[in-house]
């Protein structure tokens, strides 16, 4: 079975085959053993086995060792993708930066690139540095682009899935309108691109390979220079039906606060964003600062940098705990650069959670309780964007798995 | 084919089967077309074709009519499930009122009893009251228990859905820790029960047979005498991991606001919920009130009544807009016997989502626009309970469907 096999696999039509099943799983959720496709395909375990034994006779599927089967009987096998049955390529274009990450159906990253972008770059200029970066890993590492799946786009900004559209005055407002897979489908003749924005993306790398494998359920709440974040609910991302489902930061928590850049007032982003707070520590030092710099002094004992954090937490968590009321989350991952501090931020946003929303931790037992947790990756959106790739549009645009 | 093969086709291990999965989809969604069930249920046309006509040559299928086939072409044949392959019974149990509802698996209501109970009704109580209105519905209307496939509960307060147990203090709280299915169990031997919330379970009445048809992802907003909602995302119904999911009265809209019942303060309830607002109006005009009078004197045209709504409306659409920042829903269903005033609340508690919510009305196009509806049903709640039933347990606790 060749690597165009495998795309055919991974379409829509393929989805009701069992082999086409199996596959598209074993992409979105990694190695696992075949019981653990049967419950999760809902096809009969003769079935999985089956087409499992004739994927595996093509080269398709590998054993990839053993997993502890529960503490009772003999371990499964786990089964997982042959790496080499295809490649991905992941973009993100962001406010501040473009990064091009090249991984293979494994997400093992083969290639990876980033790029400072000065503000307000165009579409243009954007595509333009895609098509070089692009050469680039083909040149080196990433050798044959007959394999090449699809690609998935993280922007910094409201993206329509469906159709790749940039939707309204978001992120990167100059960018409205724009038409990815218009913009970016003469570099990758027929080859799938799919589109998310980039908070979205980075709750796919955290579900698929990070701190919130396991959870169907669960919020990511980024604290950076913005506040934002995204809802997976059942395994899928929520969008909204105009992209601004997860955007946290616009939550109002003071109907007559300060005047949030969105037009509305009291925003959550007013009180806990670094692009607010980070003048006021440019002012105290004295000196220009990044996110990063307040961070290193955080950990490494500044008590100025220290409270900063902990005020971006409780904002924050008053925020989060209004979210906890609506979504009652199993779990949250908390990311951005601010993420980094570890329990200094932890500690402050879930003590301000506790305060603000319906369910209180000490009247629900152990096991009903939201758990708090801070992201895997740093920069998960490019990565994420791969992820976007392997799970495929099917699941991703609102139609039933 | 029997009763009790229709049992069979709905239960977990059938799901793997074409013939189960579309009695499945035939009792979640109603009547529809063969291309739809090809669709919905991802099996393939031919597939479908030999299931569907195996069903109806047992009767357990039938043609329901033509539906107009979006336009183009002769028109489909809808397909529904048989009335005769079995019952259902919803119970709502509530936090004035006992409702119990026979109805075939079509959802035609074949008994509809309803008690209004006493403040403080203990479980004893409310298992002797359903005791007595099963046995009076066999007496009547529905004759023969064999059919009966399931129960489906409705409680006036959070219950976990897989074990049957009501949750921490809610709506009911001298219910906290009963166990429904202890309860009730012995009353309808053998046959198995479903719980849920009543927010809930009117989400699912207004998602099977009301403003919410074809619709996945909405949200149902409650103003009554609470505040409350629900969150339908992908066709599922969002619990929560402690059952707080759609909890929107609690949302904090004013941290320095009034202490709510719940112990937090400035929650939406405090400002949209009758229980605050009719002790004004009785006040205002010197008697007792319920809220069907206040809307009922509104509807009439009483000025001091149509502000009092629009003043629900607007504090209610304050918090639905922090909630829409969240979800960006395409759908907003609100129900209660406030939503019986239908425009006079919809405008006031619209104008208000849009100041506080992030994506505004005319800055997207109508596709993208959140619509407001008034709920179809006025106690969907009991008929929702019915629908716990047929939808059965398998999309309901959180699994994959």
């Amino acid at each position: 079975m060749n690597k165009f096999e495998l795309k055919s696999l991974l379409d829509d039509g393929a989805l009701g085959t069992p082999a086409g099943r199996i596959v598209r799983m074993l992409t979105e959720r990694g190695a696992m053993s075949a019981a653990q496709l049967s419950r999760l395909t809902g096809l009969a375990k003769s079935t999985v086995s089956t087409a499992v034994a004739e994927l595996r006779r093509t080269g398709m599927v590998l054993e990839a060792g053993n997993e502890p089967a529960g503490g009772v009987g003999r371990p499964a096998t786990a089964l997982t993708l042959n790496p080499g049955a295809g490649t991905c390529i992941g973009i993100l274009i962001g406010q501040t930066e473009i990064q091009l990450i090249v991984a293979d159906v494994t997400h093992t990253v083969l290639a990876d690139k980033i790029v400072v972008m000065e503000d307000g770059y165009t579409p243009a200029m954007a595509a333009d540095l895609i098509r070089r970066l692009v050469a680039e890993a083909y040149e080196t590492q990433w050798q044959s682009p007959s394999g090449l799946l699809g690609v998935g786009v993280a922007m910094g900004g409201p993206v329509n899935p469906v159709n790749g559209q940039v939707l309204r005055a978001g992120g990167m407002p100059d960018w409205a309108g724009v038409d990815m897979k218009e913009l970016l489908g003469p570099l990758f003749e027929g080859v799938p691109i799919f589109c998310d924005n980039e908070s979205n993306c980075s709750a796919i790398a955290e579900m698929t390979w990070g701190a919130a494998q396991g959870f169907d359920d669960f919020v990511v709440y980024t604290l950076d220079l913005g506040v934002g974040g995204a809802i997976v609910s059942g395994g899928r991302v929520l969008r909204g039906v105009a992209g601004g489902a997860g955007e946290f930061g616009h939550v109002v928590i003071d109907p007559n606060g300060p005047l949030c850049r969105c037009g509305n007032r009291g925003c959550i982003e007013v009180y806990a964003s670094f692009r607010n707070l980070l003048p006021e520590a440019e002012a105290h030092f004295g000196r220009p600062l990044r996110i990063t710099d307040v961070v290193e002094m955080a950990l490494g004992g500044d008590n100025y940098c220290r409270l900063l954090v902990e005020r971006a937490g409780e904002a924050g968590g008053h925020g989060l705990g209004l979210i906890g009321s609506v979504f009652n989350p199993p779990l949250v991952v908390v990311s951005g650069r601010l993420a980094r501090t570890g329990d200094l931020l932890l500690d402050a946003l879930a003590r301000s959670y506790e305060r603000y929303t319906l369910v209180k931790h000490n009247d629900v037992p152990d096991s009903a309780r939201t758990i708090f947790r801070t992201s895997t990756f740093t920069d998960g959106a490019c990565l994420g964007a791969v992820g976007l790739v392997l799970r495929h549009h099917g699941r991703l645009v609102g139609q039933a798995a």
